[in-house]
């Protein structure tokens, strides 16, 4: 489909639906047997027994099956601080996602506040019906801080999708994509454009999972000690080697180049600089830092991004359905490192043999969601 | 049914099911063309066209149609605080008949708070994705400023239905039961067992719809002026002679006795106290006021209950579905009382020959849901 059509074909589905997302009994209330058993009187005996053992409820109700995808809007797609109802098309589709991939009861909640107190108050007023709670499209660094205060103060699984999805996906992507140029991640060199969540994270799963040369860059050229946000400095100690510059001293003799931030931004030119046999996954939505036909040029041989009409996808959507889906059905509480480099790994272990043109999976290959909740305990 | 019977088959329902609602897309996600017109990149024309209109999203969004049930556990059913997860069943149940009844996509939220000011903000916070918001088993007297702040503070219809549902439906069977017995509103005796959610906002809509002698019980007896709580002092001036005392005082020639308030509160004898003619709406669940063959042995001629198992059931499910959907389908800003009135009257009018068994319509009755709606706009 063109462009142009898409937008417009999108339009059309969203006014004939009016929300893509419905919900329904589980059971059918036909008659007044029905009703005494779904509501009263016989709920109160369900009720009763919950109340006099809370941990129950992951058993008789919804929590059992029931995840909230939170956004305050401040940073959709690549839309940027379109607010609460600005995001929620966008929620709705993650709910749509997470059934028809995984299964998963997913219900859209955009708030009226992007104040980071107001935001953490309000995910934990509201947590107890839930089992799992996926934050979304929320602005760094804020981010950072909203979701390590929520996973402190509640017992259900909680990820920020933007960080933690992207970060595995593109760790399953790597990890194929470096199997396919025979080199070792231990030993790439590493370039990551865009200090924002996913840059942040999927730094951090690289480093977890052994890749120990790992540069990563924001608007103001390669981060260092001494920028002012915690999170950067952080990010500097990855820069085993301590390049310093910008993007083109950063992708001097670089294996890897991982775009998290904007359209446009890599020039064939600049992956020219790169090593043989160089990776680059560009995942800037809609249009990526570069497209394939350009990466090509500069000679890279594994070429990614997150769109539909390039081959290796890499997308969100091969990690968060799987996640939850683990972390629900294997009553996990905290979603650990750990767990989140055995699903990159799971994710990657579908495609056995990579090839330049195939690293990830398809996202409607139905073994993803199964092989990734397995790992989730 | 037999009582235990019910109690054993609704933990096993419950067990059964997980939950008693299920979310779903509103069309199918096949392949990566429906992918693009549901999500990503379709989405973001979507997103951007109501970030520049937020009036929009209630054309392209579940906004349209989607409804949040939120409670604070702190008034559940007869069970008193049994907190946010003891509530969660009471609240699926609410949003499966919502579907049921009226089509209306509902969520239940419960509340890691029983806080005023907290349970506010949390409303208010969550607001943007729903179309409207039934507030449910909050207890008074903190429901009424809650409610009253909600509604204040957002553009959706917000409604408690522990007061306004009740209400309601209490009108339009009050309206009926006089019918059947030939006595007017304006100078039928009333009196009110209970002056908490229910009891408060039935005596104001009886007063609306022109009763103009309410007598109103707490369990000290008869408010006065002279009560702590203001909104009692508000409905002691709706005891027209001034009536003093308690239950019994204030049965002496009463025409109606409404019991929103705990069971087995009222004997045989007390019903004796009251005019020829009597009507008696006992509403305490599961177990009445008075039970339907203790009313009659006291001379009652019109007497209903909120169960299933006797006649004349009159259950919130013939009023909240009916108002939510009109709110939805007529863009209501705020249910006002004329709107609360008008549905009271619209349910009595489905029974227009009423009988001492027949004195509102069924709860499957298609029409109940549609003859509501159509009158909130």
């Amino acid at each position: 489909m063109a462009k142009k059509n898409v937008a417009w074909q999108a339009l059309l589905l969203h006014k004939k639906l009016g929300g893509k997302i419905r919900v329904t009994p589980a059971a059918p209330i036909r008659n007044r047997g029905d009703l005494a058993l779904m509501y009263t009187p016989g709920v109160a005996t369900v009720s009763s027994v919950i109340a006099k053992k809370p941990k129950l409820a992951r058993m008789y109700t919804i929590k059992k099956r029931m995840v909230a995808v939170i956004s305050d809007g401040s940073a959709v797609l690549g839309l940027g601080n379109i607010g609460a109802l600005g995001a929620l098309p966008v929620m709705e589709g993650k709910c749509a996602i997470f059934k028809t991939f995984a299964g998963v009861d997913a219900v859209p909640l955009v708030l009226d506040t992007q104040d980071p107190e107001r935001i953490v108050k309000t995910v934990i007023a509201i947590a107890p019906a839930f089992g799992g709670i996926n934050l979304e499209d929320i602005a760094a660094p804020k981010c950072f801080d909203i979701e390590k205060r929520v996973i402190e103060a509640l017992d259900i699984p909680v990820m920020h999708d933007d960080q933690h999805g992207t970060a595995i996906v593109v760790l399953a992507a790597i990890l194929n994509a470096l199997k396919v140029v025979k080199k070792k991640l231990s030993s790439a060199r590493i370039v990551i454009l865009g200090a924002g969540a996913a840059g942040t994270a999927t730094a951090h799963i690289l480093h977890a999972a052994g890749a120990r040369d790992i540069v990563v860059l924001d608007s103001k050229g390669i981060v260092n000690g001494s920028r002012p946000e915690p999170h950067k400095r952080e990010l500097a100690k990855f820069n085993a080697r301590g390049v310093k510059g910008n993007l083109r001293d950063a992708l001097k003799g670089a294996d890897v180049l991982l775009g998290v931030s904007g359209p446009n931004l890599v020039k064939a030119n600049d992956v020219f600089l790169m090593a043989r046999k160089a990776v680059v996954l560009a995942m800037a939505n809609p249009t990526p830092e570069i497209m394939p036909n350009e990466a090509k040029k500069g000679g890279a041989a594994v070429i990614a991004t997150g769109r539909s009409d390039f081959p290796n996808q890499v997308n969100n959507s091969l990690a968060f359905p799987g996640v939850f889906r683990g972390a629900l059905d294997n009553s996990v509480r905290k979603i650990t490192a750990e767990m989140k480099l055995k699903a990159a790994r799971a994710i990657a272990a579908l495609v056995p043999n990579p090839t330049p043109n195939k690293i990830v999976p398809d996202m409607f290959d139905k073994r993803v969601a199964k092989a990734v909740a397995k790992v989730i305990r």
